[in-house]
């Protein structure tokens, strides 16, 4: 599906968004890698602290990427004066987060007036493998900022 | 419905459990403040870096507490030699996580030989007010150690 | 939670759509057999050709009973002119549906201006027995009829 | 993703496993159009009484069909000895369901020894229009026979 953003500035206002949200980018240290209508890809670095007792990444990395990615795919679509909060999501975990890097491509399934729905995949990489570790479908609101 | 556990040492195990968790114990400073068979209550003080733009607390920090009081809630209900891991959940926000507390009580639902069914309610809390800020229901896996 | 209705008709308005549903009222034979402000109770006669292969109830009927209970009980709390659709649902099945009865109990977690967030017990029962066959969670939207 | 059934008779079963479900064969007069490995269609001619009172398709249709399919799509990849049971699912009713025909795809994101993650997407069509009515995400369960 091809997406029209509202005004020019959806890109600048994802990376802004994600600056002011220290959870994830200081202390998860994500990273809008690509940042499209209707489509948001966020990298996250795995460190040691990210980890299960399993030496797994910890399944909170990928449903804070997914859920990122998600609501930003969605914020992109949104007029300026509006802002995305998430209504709720499901996660289903595929495997194992094995991986130096997480990686989440969020995108809208159906944009709305007021509700979008959006899904999201995430993948555990390292340099030679890719593994779709999390797969989320998310309801998302548009508020009035 | 009253649960019997399999062993005595469900509860150790369970607090054992989340300090190897640092993203957890260290970086969201959870602590189990209650831990009974098939209900455990996990508590996170809030600091400023979990806050949204908005001011109220991230919704990764719902998330993490809930999946995990909810998959501890299964863990002591399992044999020694078992593990438990999330398969799924679905989360819906219900209110702005507004509080200087999170506290999260999951439970089971349905305990089964492979899989469990819990739930996990939310709350944003401060000295005067509690509020529902999230409920969960989740599958958790039981897969060997 | 004690819910106040907005208008004294809305006993009458469940019972009424729920006949305009033939898939629901004459298909299942499904009737309200409780509706107060936030909770509503819909029964259905198991027939054979409800059963599943392996003789349970088939899903569908746990289902079609959540969703109906749960959207009647956020239908009893909105304005006379608003109607209410079903924006997602996740259902647990959580024991086979063992029965000559189905009964459903919606209620409302969380009612909103737009979204009400409700779940749904369903219970397979015979004169002896009750079990928790399905448990939902829903997002909610009431829309102008 | 490329699956290789267990066993020839993988669709021979699917359909025979419609058909013994007289709700989703006769009363919903289901069929199965395509069954590949992972991957099964079931198309629905829409009658009278599964509209709604707005005169769309019900909602329960779109998840029987959904749940058929992604389970059926688990099935073709399970022993003959086994069979699959649905976990739990999720359903995101994406528009409004205007058609004449209903169909649903379903696929298998990840299968594994026990648990199969599915996933389906129904459209209402009709000779001009195919619009997304819902979005599935399942857990299905392979058990013994």
């Amino acid at each position: 599906m091809i997406f029209e953003p509202r005004y020019s500035g959806y890109e600048d206002r994802v990376r802004q968004s994600l600056c002011d949200q220290p959870l994830m980018s200081v202390i998860f240290g994500a990273v809008a890698s690509s940042v499209a209508p209707g489509l948001v890809e966020i990298k996250v670095d795995v460190r040691s602290e990210m980890l299960q007792p399993r030496g797994n990444v910890h399944g909170v990395i990928a449903s804070a990427v997914a859920d990122s990615a998600a609501g930003y795919a969605a914020q992109t679509l949104i007029a300026e004066d509006a802002d995305i909060v998430t209504v709720e999501y499901k996660i289903n975990f595929l495997a194992p987060g094995i991986g130096s890097k997480i990686r989440g491509i969020g995108k809208v399934l159906r944009p709305g007036r007021t509700l979008f729905v959006c899904s999201a995949d995430v993948y555990a990489e390292d340099d030679k493998n890719s593994i779709l570790f999390a797969h989320m479908v998310t309801t998302m609101m548009s508020v009035p900022v």
